[in-house]
């Protein structure tokens, strides 16, 4: 049974103000509001033809979560298949219905990272080329994840012997035991990121944007808006996929990165980019240094019978040394 | 009596449909509303501290028109001493009173141009830093006006000798009459730039902007609003001035430049440049054509005592070799 | 036999003026001479870890042409059930070898166009994060092609039934005849393009670029080299594949097409884009018309035995209506 | 005896290394050298007429300093003007001759500031057009210094008396005494700021881009050069002036500001912006933190007798708040 996981696809946060929420992802980063149901709110880029990123009101005084981070896969067989996965595994999964997605597996891989796969999805007519409705920086299209991880060799192992992915580039520390990884689907540079640390927990969710200056533009925006706390890090060149990002949280903390600028890694011989940790120009190829708080938080991830997953102590201790 | 003009400052526009300009100056160039009143939008860039330009409704079936241009003064004492010259050439001259401006001084200079200066205004907080509330492309500030005019060497003699305006860069034919004179107060290229043709009419009204990308933004705008007929020419860089600029046209035709990156002038010894009609790099540096419509539009202006300027014929015939 | 085309990999054009090539792709553009030799010039982008644009010295008063379009395949399988196609359809081929290819497969398509495949290739370091060493501005890595054909809609079908590549976007005329086609590999909007005309000639060669401000350089570079007649078109945004652009030409005429920020194809249910020809979006999404040599010129392509392709007249005849 | 300074003009290092300083300044940001002799190297920007910086090989175990700031200024009045007031204010000074300047009056200020200014220069074909010789960012034009001094109040209340300087912002600490100034006189932000602290020392000197772009630009190509340790500060937005910036060191430790896109001052009733020191938006509008290094690093500045001014301790004692 052949799996063909297409690309990252959606994400669920769960808030704890959507009023809060809508301002910082509709009114500042100007996200198009696809639904707006009760108590959810589901967004897309200008570029995406589907809801990517949907917001729920918690319930009750639970603490902001990501639900899930979603595949497209190509086809239905490719569901069948991650079943079958599932069950030889003894993977936890069931079977869940979305807002225009009518078969959504879920399963929690043995990592404990709450995945869903879908292929069927009601689509809409994009907003790429009607700019004049384009609101603010313009996020353009949902690009990758980042999970912090306890185990980044084991969960990467898992990722590319299981559903394909390919490795791009990979960080090591001063032993060679892995630190971080990059691996793909979509011929880019990741469509999944995975980092050492206490986990599993969402560490980012990132939009690719136009060019650089739609990043500089959302800075200034969080700026005027008098909320430049919510800018963590950048903007700036990442040494690691060359991208030109910028890292920024959201009013529950959820970290949003916008990237931008990658390379695309389709040839067969493709070898993948290996960096030392303690490379100064790893993280920002510019060699400015990471705030502390970019390696300590992250959110938190749903179980799959409901609460949170408890994070493990990352495998390897210890930060980078190009912290401040 | 000293006579200290600081700057192009305002312009006011009559329009035919004052919802549809309303519709193209705000919701898709994204200027400020500084005030609505009745029949009348008064608008502003983000960097301006007054309105900039303001729109009037077409009284009954009257064209569009141009009411005035208008610079800002240094003090009362240069309204004094333009009063004075007024007087002694003979120009109609009146005192007006505009919102915000107490104290405006209307004349109509010897070619016919309808001008006016003030001193006193009243301003209102900059939205420069206020980046959550731009909207569009971000029109920053007035930058500077151009006339049509048939007789480009004298009219610029006269706003010279006696206002005190420099010349930067100038264009002649291949006899070496002037065809056409960029001349400053602020120590920028140009306040007020003198064409070649029929008039006095205004052939553009044009706003400085933050950087190149959000000229492109612009035609971008349009062009999703499904209204690309509004741009008439550009983008492009400018050989005179070396700006990056673009041309587009409001609902009634008045014709607005988006302009960026020029250089500065202060210097003493600054020579001017001279430019040959013809040469392929002068309008744009890049050689491209320049649409005929450019030469042969532009907006009526007001005469001193009501109704329009007949234009009268420009000195030198012919336009310029690279015209589509 | 699976057959695996990867993607658009590489052209040869023969020059007239290998020292006038030079100075063009090389001082101007930027590129980076991989290899040197004899009457040669092996060239690549900064993001490309192999030569993609070699330039032959013409022999002896030969026009200058195209001698092939070459693609990049998963494997030396797919080179051998390219043979087979070759064989089977009565195709003419042969191997070939080239500087860091030792083992290429030439053919003649159904339509007369060359068509290189090959898997080996030595690699070389990229110099993407050398940006030290960029120069110019900055061309990243090869894109796309275009080819003229007289019957777009059958040679798409032979590249899509028998390469597997699959439609983005096309063009029809007012009888729903096909007039252009894009078709892609790699999962972005284009390898290859097919325009109505006579042919088979090469429309254009495209490099992608790092943005938008990096091809308004390009303009400014010519244009201060006094080269702006080398501009043939652009800057502008495309309505098809929404991409900001620019169409330059060499001192041989060869089209080079600058080319950045379209959009990604890899969903299974992506629905190719339809377009009417003479839609004033289409060409340029800001209305801009299209010069006529844009339709009327393009690059000879080299027969298989030798000489010229002479070019059939195209299927469907006139050109766009909006053209100056 | 009426007294007219144009602009800041020049300046004038000295250098340990002419080799090294040559490579960062010609070869990574790409300053035109406009002569080169002996023991000294002239540079500009591409629109600069001039030299702007002058860089000379320190004599001997001398360390690195600036030898002067210099102001271009309206007539030769201006400098007898200035002989006198230095005759009444008992400021040492003396007629000194530079390279394309014949006659250049050198004084120390009150504060001890080594200043020169000059009328008559020779000036050369500038480079803004000839943008096929750019090379690297394309630094513009020299914008403005930056000088540390012990009091900013009366350093200032100097310039603005006697030689006119305007104010364009300035910053307060929490009892309202003055930490730091912008001054002008070309009708921009500033040629000239005052920053509270050890002096007088050269905090930096500053050149104007074309673009942001181009700012970030100067990070990549230093870090391609693998020299990411000359990134000091930025790339960001100021909240003081609104201009994107980066700081940058020399291979000395002078300081070097990119600065682009800030406003106008022509304004005669500008009122000048004021700031709160540990505002967070202040020294950059998004937030983020300044190194210790900005606060407490600066270049030594040449005594009128020679050697290196003793430093005075700042009348203000700690550093801002947002500081890493």
């Amino acid at each position: 049974m052949k799996l063909d996981v297409i690309r990252i696809a959606q994400a669920i946060f769960t808030v704890k103000d959507l009023a809060a929420s809508k301002e910082f992802y509709v009114d500042l980063l100007g996200m198009n509001v696809l639904h707006e149901q009760g108590d959810a709110l589901y967004l897309r880029g200008v570029e995406d033809r589907e809801w990517t990123l949907k917001l729920e009101q918690c319930k009750g005084s639970e603490e902001a979560r990501v639900r899930h981070l979603g595949y497209r896969v190509r086809d239905e067989q490719t569901l069948d298949a991650l079943v079958n996965l599932a069950e030889t595994q003894g993977l936890p999964h069931r079977w869940e219905e979305e807002l225009d997605r009518p078969r959504m597996l879920r399963l929690q891989d043995p990592f404990g990272i709450p995945v869903a796969f879908y292929h069927d999805v009601k689509t809409y007519p994009w907003l790429l080329q009607e700019y004049h409705q384009h609101r603010g920086p313009g996020l353009q299209r949902v690009d990758h994840c980042n999970v912090r991880v306890p185990d980044v060799k084991a969960t990467m192992d898992w990722y590319m012997d299981e559903l394909g992915f390919r490795l791009s580039e990979y960080t090591v520390d001063e032993q060679d035991q892995w630190w971080a990884a990059w691996i793909q689907r979509r011929g880019g540079v990741h469509d999944f990121a995975l980092t050492n640390g206490a986990g599993p927990c969402l560490h980012h969710w990132a939009y690719w944007m136009p060019d650089a200056l739609s990043i500089i533009k959302t800075c200034d925006i969080l700026a005027g808006a008098r909320q430049p706390e919510r800018i963590e890090r950048g903007p700036g060149r990442h040494g690691v996929s060359n991208a030109f990002f910028l890292y920024i949280r959201d009013p529950d903390g959820h970290r949003i990165e916008l990237y931008t600028s990658d390379y695309i890694t389709v040839d067969p011989d493709f070898v993948p980019i290996k960096w030392l940790r303690d490379d100064p120009r790893r993280q920002t190829l510019w060699g400015a240094k990471t705030p502390r708080s970019w390696f300590e938080e992250a959110s938190p991830m749903e179980a799959f019978e409901g609460g949170v997953q408890q994070p493990k102590e990352g495998k390897l201790t210890g930060i980078p040394a190009h912290v401040i």
